[in-house]
């Protein structure tokens, strides 16, 4: 498999699944947005979306790896959660008035 | 909050975390890559993105919101896992010269 996305998580900040999928989520769409451009986006699209959610343990080593990825010249996205990446349930609209009742992850 | 992004998860499954983050960010980049050209969309990534991750009990509970959402005329995607979503560390390549000693989360 020549090309994937990996998402790299936190694994010491406590984070409930809900929080980390909707983290991971949010680092997939900013690499997808930063690189919709690249060949290599065209051939991870083709094969699939090839991923793998890999964890660290500090942000440490978090820092360690997105360095090794500058230092490759492969393509990085540092997520830094704004608190309110993962929003609550029950805000107005379309989207509520169909999973509003539903509950968090 | 006017545009948000669903995320909805068959809690039955018995998914691990990492598993559920590959399926949502599958999901998430399917949404981007199928409404890039809508208004809400330059909306909801101006918004940062607001999302929120959300369980269903059954494979019937997610077929009504997903029929809910089409008979809303909301753009709704359904993933449904290959086996190969989520791929093993230590395929060859650049990536896992950088993160093949990572532990799955």
């Amino acid at each position: 498999m020549a090309v994937k996305l990996a998402l790299v998580v936190r694994a010491d900040l406590g984070m409930g699944r809900g929080k980390i999928a909707a983290q991971v989520a949010h680092a997939a769409v900013a690499a997808v947005l930063a690189n919709a451009g690249n060949r290599d986006f065209a051939a991870w699209l083709a094969e699939g979306q090839p991923k793998v959610v890999l964890k660290v343990a500090s942000a440490e080593q978090l820092a360690e790896v997105v360095r090794g990825a500058v230092a490759a010249g492969l393509p990085v996205e540092l997520i830094r959660d704004a608190g309110r990446t993962q929003v609550e349930p029950g805000d107005s609209g379309r989207v509520d008035a169909l999973t509003g009742a539903l509950s968090l992850l």
